[in-house]
């Protein structure tokens, strides 16, 4: 391997990186400097500048990106109900993108050659780092130790972390891989890599409790949002940070959010996870029913292509892309009137709607209402479906004509 | 208004029709035919044909639709994962085309000069009778009282109905405007106008309970599908007819299929409605879950585009239309190997997966795993990731050398 | 009829709106405000106000928006490649809604009842006039004479006009439909109603000659763009119109711009049409060769898509909508590094490409040669294709285990 | 590198896959089975097998397959009009899956270890070959020797021929990168690798000539298709191939389907090519005519995005995926109806409608003519503006309470 001068180490603090400060020195003889990203999961960067520099990297930055994650990441999708094959919020690949556009930021004021990164080699996570990599500084190098070196296991990890010293707490039980953010927790491996087998829930969640384990009696919350973003709960307002936080409680406290999918990666393989995001379903679940007020028919329908296709993209880590910029563009010219508030049960697992309301909701009752109306003909029908049907009258004469017949 | 000779009325023995022998025989002169389609909502079918001789038709065909409605429209659209605006199970829209399928038939064997349905001039289920109609016989003339006459009102109904004396049992009571089938029930009216009000779900509700009534031990089952189409609970053959039986009186017993939604009709209102679809709910789930197994992402991905389609096309009653058939060609073919058993846990509301498994299933724990394995060379990745990014490597050093940069 | 006060007429001086002007104030005794949109057709101008007094109208406003609409609906048209049914550049569409909205404003300020069009009750038109109409003023009364007077066809209105006294240059010869603005010229009616007949292109066309009539010397010429704008030809600034104009006169001299086609008709029929667009033929061309340039495969695969429906939602007459609004959002956002020069070579009916260059041009030369590189690793296909390749993969594994075996 | 015992290789007898053979022997020790597709190339395959055997293979196989490709690939693909990125008739993509297919059927035959092409490592046809291998024996070894021998040019290649006495005709004149198939002919390369330079069209061109070329005096044909498929020329029946081969001869003649463009490799970048399908282009344009008469609106639509995808799909060498069946299942069952004859006027490279019907026109002259007429009442049109304008109107209504107003 070429030597290199310094890199620049993505780092959590877990086993992972942990061992890479070490195999990076001794590969490549390099000063390691890390870079924590705080994206919400908080507890975790407790200590964690001693532990970096006691591994034996050269500095620890500790960068807080939870407002901009919120702000610049989950709200633009919120807004265009970007979901992941239908189930799926997104929690990892909205990090991504973030994290390492500040690793690009720091390479280049440290000077360094090289970022690098511990994802494994079958995921998403080190094609959504690279690509924001490239989008940022397209000659960058990139070292993914888990690409190249010779380690294939978490006991080849132990292993070499005891024979180097590495002094980190080592712990031979298996645990679930785990992805901790504001906004959601991922749970995959062991058990639940044959989706046969049901997710032990009671063992599993940290944000929630299971189902059974809900309250009985449900909790009432409004939500207030302004042009397609939340900006109140029960009439407080509240920052986005916040927001999620106080969400993520009560959520999880009801059971909200749990998810159990089989999903494409992008680099080609069936991946089974268990997550968990209580406020950010109650989220999306919320800003769903505004819509069916604020938006007509034409724009609702196409803007639920365009979320289908925006959770791809940021699933697919093409964040920065002009793809990316371009349907955000189309979602926020929608949300321009969706406001109001959204009152809703949260019981045992279950959202449910308890009253929508908007000072720019398009449902009208006056037209709506099985009571006598002023404001609608009913026989306008009569020519609508005659011209709405007209294509099929046509082709039915044409099949009378030609023996065809309708089946 | 023309002479008629004879019509044929779509009937329910409800208020409406009822009231539409009376109207047609004073206005046009014409004998009444009626048809009533059983498309499982079975106990109102009892005494029909008394009540409709009784209410002055010359005749009564009970067509017993069930097992279409179920093999031809309503898999259909499950292996379609066909939805209206994410929510709507599409109930009503299964079964309008099929019965103006039989009225044509049943017209053209009476000589009838014109089919008569009781459908708002307001609503969607006029365009799906009348679409239909067009299809088996575009030069059918179809009369739709509730577009022409001068009742406005359910209390004028209830006026015109004691004037002409029809013996039918009356109530001014208000009800909820309501639509029953074996697939679901829907609610309408009323307090549920204003989509402030939260519906009093313990009073509605007739297939399910609420949430909180449910039983507090979840009940587990296992459906297998065979080509898309489910075909056993737990272990045991059902046809669809009887499936959905069983399955709505488990799922109903569990809360699980409520669906609260102002959705957007086809006419250009909103509206809003409450609908309980407890087994279709339940099929619909455990579909999603096997295709999770059995189809690869791309064809996944565009599934969906195809299923949002499907929902809009059959909502909008353009069921025999050739697109309708090109869409469930492309969805016919996908399903060749969705098969398989999932095994679901219901609990107060929440469908909770409890295990998958395919004979054709493409999740390769040998991929997947997060252990060392055989098949998978993870310097593949960066390969993949220098070509994946390509573009936004090109990109971004077209950015460097204008100047413009990544934002 | 009710009486009605004022109206304002959509006037064009032809046949039709003259014989409208006597038939409203015979039918309804109303003073008639008319409004003539310059769009371009110039020449049809000359003397109209003369024509409109002596014909019975109180007043002609005559509206220059020839700019508004090349700058606010031809050119994000332009941007978006909109096109309906791959043919149809939208001459007529994009005129319609910006004269509606100047009916709206004048009706206003004249306090006048109501709107009149001459459109027919079975073309595009009238929908287009009328949504726009409802959108600056849902309240406004829309009187459409050909949906309701007695009047038939041609023969019939000329027989109105002479027995009223109007004075207009009247001849029995039949005449196709046209319409005609600064976009466009479109031909409609007489031997065009059978599509089994070849049109009389020398007969027919004005604003460019047939493929034969052409010059045997090509024409080139070299168009510039800004954000996906044109702003000058062969080095020379252009404002809009001018622009346009200029190459409606370079494109029909070189047969340019010829399309003939079956259409799908909003009000359910299909029509047939002859279209001439020269200029705008050649602008089309050119700024989709710029693209080819300068967005990226993704962006400009699915912005493919969005042309599609936007070029719909235009010829339906959805122009003041949400959705058309989001719709050019997307578009504008991938419009702003397309710029550059497209030579083409204008040749009797053909326009060839003669050469494209872009400041933000992403085809790279260094990645695309045939001869060594120093940027792009070859190896580096075998990773992208085993993972672009897995789900084929795992799918043949998956089939030679279950004896299915690919076809 | 790992001894081979046997391989096969797909040979075109160019000097890239002469030299293979050698390489193959030198470094893998191994006999080299060749296999040459006859995919219409036709005299590229005289003296084929003699010099397969004198520069070192063991055994040649001349696979006709020139049917198949017609049948099973372009009529296909003709059906659904697909297209890549608007021009690209997909010419070799067409032709890879299917010798791909061939390779692994001989391969298993010969008991061969690996399958080798000459594909380079930059473009789409290694993809395209190597998933179809993936599809029909996923175990199967690949080698691309381009991707992996010191050779990096042309100068080197004939270098290496010269130094092991390859038998081959050997210029250093440099040459257009060129692929031939029935369909098709391209070029890359050389002055085409500047998209601002403009092809030396004369020069290039092989299967057509130049516009300036073709006659003075138009030839005009009419194909007639049933099912979607082309099955006579000017009333005289053709089988696929033959039909193509005349169509080719007609349309180059008359300089039609000249097509140069930048296009988006799936390996990343962009790339430059010329392309001839004359006969292609010209079925192409003929399809799409009848379609116009033979599909309604809602199906002509959602096909249009269909044959998107199918064009990108078939581009990136997905043929033998579940998405690619479905695709044309979706088409197939649209095309029951498209029969007819398309009257066409060629004329120095313009195609021009002269004339289209079918026995299922769904164009009712009836319905779209400018008289009056028997089946159409234009009141309908007020009702159908209503209500298709509604969404419209509410929102206006809506913004005139909130102040918010039409822009």
């Amino acid at each position: 391997m070429n030597k290199l001068n310094k890199v620049v180490l993505a780092y959590s603090g877990g086993l992972d990186t942990s061992i890479i400060i070490t195999w990076l020195k001794e590969n490549y003889g390099c000063e390691v400097v890390c870079v924590a990203g705080n994206v919400g999961q908080n507890d975790e960067l407790d200590g964690l500048e001693e532990k970096a520099l006691k591994t034996g990297a050269s500095k620890l930055y500790i960068e807080d990106i939870t407002k901009e994650l919120v702000e610049d990441f989950i709200f633009p999708a919120l807004k265009g109900n970007a979901v992941y094959e239908g189930k799926y919020l997104l929690g990892t690949a909205f990090a991504r993108p973030i994290i390492a556009k500040r690793l690009v930021e720091i390479a280049h004021k440290e000077n360094a050659d090289a970022i690098v990164h511990g994802c494994t080699g079958k995921g998403n996570d080190q094609v959504r780092f690279e690509l924001a990599i490239k989008a940022f500084d397209p000659d960058m190098k990139v070292i993914a130790p888990w690409r190249i070196w010779d380690i294939k296991s978490r006991d080849e990890e132990i292993d070499y972390a005891e024979a180097h010293n590495i002094p980190i707490k080592i712990t031979r039980e298996t645990n679930y891989s785990k992805d901790k953010n504001l906004w959601h927790l991922s749970h995959e491996g062991l058990d639940l890599e044959d989706p046969a087998n049901e997710p032990k829930y009671d063992e599993i969640l940290e944000m929630s409790v299971s189902h059974e384990k809900a309250p009985d009696i449900p909790t009432y919350i409004t939500l207030s949002f302004e042009k397609g973003i939340p900006v109140a709960l029960n009439g407080e307002k509240f920052d986005g940070v916040s927001l999620i936080q106080k969400l993520n409680e009560i959520g999880g406290k009801n059971a909200i959010g749990l998810c159990d999918m089989v999903e494409n990666r992008l680099v080609g393989m069936k991946s089974r996870g268990v997550y968990e995001t209580p406020g950010g379903t109650i989220l999306y679940y919320a800003h769903k029913e505004l819509e069916s007020l604020c938006l007509d028919r034409e724009t609702s329908h196409y803007k639920e292509l365009i979320g289908h296709k925006l959770g791809e993209v940021i699933y697919f880590g093409q964040w920065y892309t002009p793809l990316r910029e371009a349907l955000c563009a189309f979602i926020d010219k929608t949300q321009e009137t969706v406001a109001g508030d959204v009152k809703l049960k949260l019981y045992k697992g279950n959202i449910i709607t308890a009253g929508i309301t908007s000072p720019y909701s398009l449902y009208s009752e006056e037209f709506a209402t099985f009571n006598e109306d002023e404001v609608y003909n009913q026989m306008d029908s009569q020519g609508f479906i005659n011209l709405y049907g007209l294509p099929i009258t046509v082709r039915a004469k044409m099949q009378k004509q030609s023996n065809l017949g309708a089946k």
